[in-house]
């Protein structure tokens, strides 16, 4: 393991353990509806790597806010990050979360559904605790959470429109936009403009963190990507190479759709435009050799190396002012960190 | 047409028309976002009856506010229930919704669910307009909503739940409480409560409000359930029979599942436990008949009376210090309504 994981996975294991402790205060103290109780928990309960609420916390911190004034933030976002998961593995048939069961595999599609939408509306009461920062504050805080909820819908509209309608003409910028909205907005863009909001009281301009965020959200994306499809899976908690077998549009996938001959391309459509159910083992192994052979892994790679590189720089234009401290040294090993985490 | 319902019908398109206007302002201004902008306003576009905006704002007015103040919370409550409609289409399988097929029949699951999880973060943003109001009457507007959305949930939990696992052994006063849950607390309760919160922010206690919201609201439920299965459907706009076909809760249902002889309780046991694809047209044929012939339709509209009666005594007290006016007489009026309405 790197010199640079280690340090980062400890910061991010303590964040993870009180929002986590937040987090099971407020569901366990809900009463115990049948068929949703439980089924709110469970996710939550599987853990996490918890780096939306760390770098929100941590940036608050950075900013001279404290951890507890951010914990009823970075609780909302952990608790939508599992709201939008459940509807997402319910979106993406998927069959396995955290090494488990997906929920609507456990549950039924219906009353996975309906966990989702308790646990979007439960993940605003922890911004309550925002109010004693004052009225304005807490309209800003909640603002920011509702748009950042949009516009992650609105990125998985793009992504599941894509797949639904087979499009395959797509760029490298198509997938960043797509990625801008889908994934940077709640994991990293929200969360360092929350975290600045509150550790700042609002005095802050948001755009250099958003730019950071966005490459920094991109870099962890496509590292995600990566690792589903590189193989490393076993510790990732999902379905081995489940993205290639859904269609996903990974920047390893476009590349691919460019890179193989005209024969292949044709193949690979029409594996994209066959009903999920009906692309076999066998056919997804083979878009898998074609990655390889065909360096869209190494594209991938590179591609995100040179976002890694971007977020290093536009973390010292948002942070410039910043004084050094543990909590701005943690938010600047994260663009390593994204890079070549294992899980 | 009863005399009640003329003008009572003229008042809510009044309001829905008013409410309508400013949820269109608010959609139509969205980016053009791609799979998700035409679906969000696919729905709200199909107009409904526009109860709950209605009983907002009037209640707001019976208490000395303003159509204004009442504005964004009516909107907001108009588009969580057409959020709650997506996913509970695709929850129910249902074909059709408001004359027209539901989203999901339209678009497909995956993008359906997106764009009610859109639609109900979207819902939130009106609740800024409170603000004017200060920041204690704003913090409690938000405490109902999302107290609203939870209960709403834990509502629509027991009931999927009691139809995933075939749960018969049901009396009325279960029915009450999934009613309670599901239906009264977003269609009556809240808005009653919101609109006293907003009119005489916040001076007026909640609990007899709550009240007659329970009442009126189980009374609205009661007849929905039975202009569903009495045949009225051409004007309801959903599918004929869908409740019966979906093995639905219904206090008639109930009704027959006591009614019947032990031979014919143990084939509708059956028929419940089906999947429902397997539910033929002559078999929910059959159920809707033996619930004409055992009463269970005259015992739904006895019971739905009786829940009138109580409605009406509920609202002299919750509006006791209400001085007459136009709008008391529109909210004594949904009463009556509540029990004759035909669509």
């Amino acid at each position: 393991m790197s010199a640079t994981i280690a340090p980062v996975e400890e910061t991010l294991a303590d964040y993870a353990r009180v929002t986590g402790e937040a987090i099971e205060e407020l569901l366990g103290q809900r009463p115990r509806s049948p068929y949703l109780h439980a089924l709110l928990r469970e996710y939550p309960s599987r853990g996490g790597k918890g780096m939306r609420p760390a770098l929100l916390i941590a940036t608050c911190r950075a900013f001279g806010g404290t951890t507890r004034e951010a914990l009823g933030a970075a609780a909302a976002i952990e608790l939508l990050h599992n709201a939008f998961l459940i509807h997402d593995d319910l979106q993406d048939a998927s069959l396995r979360r955290r090494g488990r069961p997906t929920l609507h595999a456990l549950h039924g599609a219906p009353l996975a559904i309906n966990a989702g939408d308790a646990l979007a509306a439960l993940a605003l009461e922890p911004l309550r605790d925002t109010t004693r920062l004052g009225g304005r504050i807490t309209r800003r805080v909640l603002d920011e959470v509702l748009a950042m909820i949009v516009q992650t819908t609105e990125g998985q509209a793009l992504e599941l429109g894509w797949r639904r309608d087979n499009v395959v003409d797509l760029e490298p910028a198509d997938y960043l936009e797509l990625v801008a909205k889908k994934t940077c907005c709640y994991t990293t863009v929200a969360p360092l403009r929350l975290g600045a909001l509150i550790g700042a009281r609002g005095t802050v301009a948001p755009a250099a963190l958003s730019r950071f965020g966005f490459y920094l959200g991109a870099a962890f994306q496509i590292r995600d990507d990566h690792l589903s499809v590189a193989g490393a899976d076993a510790t990732h908690g999902k379905d081995p190479l489940g993205d290639i077998r859904e269609g996903k549009r990974t920047l390893m996938l476009l590349h691919l759709l460019r890179a193989v001959t005209p024969a292949r391309r044709g193949w690979l459509v029409g594996f994209l435009a066959a009903p999920e159910n009906e692309r076999g083992d066998a056919d997804v192994a083979r878009v898998h050799g074609w990655m390889t052979e065909h360096g869209s892994l190494r594209f991938a790679r590179a591609y995100g190396e040179c976002l890694g590189a971007a977020a290093a720089t536009a973390f010292e234009d948002a942070f410039a002012d910043v004084p050094e401290s543990s909590h701005l040294a943690f938010i600047r090993a994260l663009v390593p960190y994204m890079l070549e985490r294992t899980g």
